[in-house]
């Protein structure tokens, strides 16, 4: 078996109402260990929809991952047609039943008819349980084909699929070695980071694939080897990627899936240091994302998000006549800022933005989208100014990324 | 013609690359002037499937809208491919070069081969010119049914969609109106609103439907109407909204799309007042989420990110005491934080949020997930103790969620 298709089912996808990016998060996955995804069909909460695409897609592979209609209103409607179509009753299972309710009753809610009708599953199935939510997933089987459904909450099925699907999958795919490596790249574009890899993509061997995965700025180059004998093809893979950092060793920032914040992370673990942060365009996204690793309370000690000017000179000490002459947008702000954070936090490292996020205060000298970056250490203070775009939620999300880059440099060279 | 179908092409969806964010926008599109789209599928660039896509998509409906495989290079196929469908030949279209040859030149580029390929079309279709990039759209009609061909470059597909694509169909859905209408809710689960709804969902006449849209923590409920007049239908809606504000007046906080941020901010501005935050567990969470508004420097003075104890009794002035006897994740704590940041801010109101967000630090009488929120204002402090799930990124939104709602609570009782 090496050909999946997905199912995904809800009114909210076919009105607009909901991007369906459960397709292309199992798609990856199952991608990744070498199952070719058929086709993705996406369909309403409705009975003979969902049993006209089952039937269609078992006609053409033996897979099929289906998500979404799980909820515990009447509007859902998969689980109820699933047993119809697999000639099944439902029934109440314990084991799910006790899952629901101790969620429940963690919660302090008290138990309803529908918390209860989420343990109802039709007898042939195999639950999988759900320990992000409510809803089992369940697993059919019939004439050596598969037929897997998830709720469509992403959390909840990524649960399943990690805990139970993709180790069922994993070697399915038989004979096909296939091998995907990530490296991460910040601070280019897209369009430029081709060009310079341009005679790299065509002196690569005929088995190796680039991609280029551009995100917030992030670009992540996804080399996929495809070929018989493994070890081979992950030395042929490694020859590559040494390549690659001769000739972007500015833009690389790490491999696999890490991100600039796990990566920065893990910089100041190893190295034994801490960082604050003094915000204002970013509003505090910086910290958000360094406070979004496990574990960040090692390196991360806190911010002054100083959105009002009287923030940044009264609790960052910010000289009242820098922000007069300079203006708050400005390179001398931003170094008062990360030093006036520094010195009150008492970290290692201290990271400061100012900028107009938009869509309004940009001015002929300084547009919509100028930001400065400081970062400040016992070795002094450095900076660096951008240009983005008009977007406001862009400015913010690049502005945050540009200053953990920045800091990430300074880690690495402290 | 009152229902389509959206067909979109390209290996990058199969394997997780892109999100196919194309058909979402098409399906708001369409769904808006009441045309229903019946089914969304995703395929390869492959001949066989795009065939085998387009008879299936046919027999059911007689408008179906193609995006994507329009690209110069050799592995997109889709012109080629509807030629033949459609049994016609390639021509050149003098109209096309011309449109291509201006882009091209224009940024200082040489016309070459791979760019007048662009400029080949079906003889049989009508062109709908591309003012946004190279890849002209396509007209077919056969049997009074119509395939239409995009490029999948969002904005070019836009661009299409809007120039030629909606002025054709628009009253193409002729008598049927379709209505859609969101209430926002907050503070309660799916199952609990539905079991509160479950009369209300009873008596909903036949032409109304309700859905259930939940997404971290908030919970969109969908009204949609169709029938055969606007106006009545229109009235019969409002008459259900009025009932639902009198059966869940609690967790109702507004109409349409708007989030949490939004309406505090809407709240804040007309009232006239301000806000600061001080955050520990979130890390900044819910100052990000308030300056991601256009226009929040009017209602958001800053925040201080308190996330190592030094913090909390330095900078926000918390009795060491406190926190040595109840805990640093405790009611008093967290009034403290809020206090502590509403001084230094000089802001009407002050949100301050400390909680374990995990994977560790739990204790048995604290496990992860358990978070304390408060409200300062000039009426003095309300605290709120939740306890969420395991998982940390659920845990900071959650907790970032549930201290803007009772923030909303507040401000609405000022």
């Amino acid at each position: 078996m090496n050909s999946a298709e997905i199912i995904t089912i809800g009114d909210e996808l076919l009105i607009g109402q909901t991007v369906d990016t459960n397709s292309a998060w199992i798609s990856m996955q199952l991608s990744m260990r070498g199952i070719r995804v058929n086709r993705i069909t996406s369909i309403s909460d409705r009975r003979d929809e969902i049993i006209s695409a089952l039937d269609e897609a078992l006609r053409r592979v033996s897979l099929v991952l289906v998500t979404g209609g799980l909820g515990p209103t009447s509007d859902d409607i998969t689980k109820e047609t699933l047993a119809e179509y697999f000639g099944s009753q439902l029934v109440m299972n314990e084991e799910v039943l006790a899952e629901v309710t101790e969620r429940i009753t963690r919660r302090n809610l008290e138990m309803n008819e529908n918390n209860r009708r989420q343990a109802l599953v039709p007898e042939c199935c195999r639950v999988l349980l759900n320990r992000a939510g409510t809803a089992p997933g369940m697993l059919f089987e019939k004439n050596s084909k598969k037929v897997i459904s998830m709720p469509g909450v992403p959390s909840e099925m990524k649960y399943i699929m990690q805990e139970h699907v993709l180790p069922m999958v994993t070697g399915m795919a038989g004979d096909t070695t296939i091998i995907h490596r990530n490296i991460m790249t910040y601070g280019t574009f897209e369009a430029k980071l081709a060009e310079r890899l341009e005679e790299f993509e065509r002196e690569l061997p005929a088995v190796i694939k680039l991609a280029y995965l551009p995100s917030h700025g992030v670009i992540k180059l996804r080399l996929t080897g495809t070929g018989g004998n493994a070890r081979q093809l992950g030395l042929m893979m490694d020859g590559q990627i040494r390549k690659l950092y001769t000739i972007i060793p500015d833009v690389i920032y790490g491999e696999g899936e890490i991100t600039l914040e796990e990566k920065v992370g893990s910089l100041l673990l190893n190295k034994n240091l801490t960082v604050s942060t003094a915000e204002s365009c970013t509003g505090g996204k910086i910290a958000s994302l360094i406070t979004s690793v496990p574990g960040s309370s090692a390196w991360f000690k806190g911010s002054v998000v100083a959105y009002d000017n009287s923030i940044k000179t009264g609790m960052l000490g910010v000289d009242p006549e820098i922000i007069r002459k300079q203006g708050a947008v400005s390179e001398e702000t931003a170094a008062a800022m990360a030093s006036g954070v520094r010195r009150l936090t008492g970290t290692d490292f201290a990271v400061a933005v100012t900028g107009i996020a938009g869509p309004t205060g940009g001015t002929p000298e300084k547009p919509v989208g100028t930001v400065w970056i400081a970062i400040a250490s016992g070795r002094g203070i450095i900076t660096e100014k951008q240009r983005f775009a008009d977007d406001r939620l862009i400015n913010i999300s690049r502005s945050a990324h540009s200053a953990l880059n920045l800091l990430r440099k300074q880690i690495i060279s402290y």
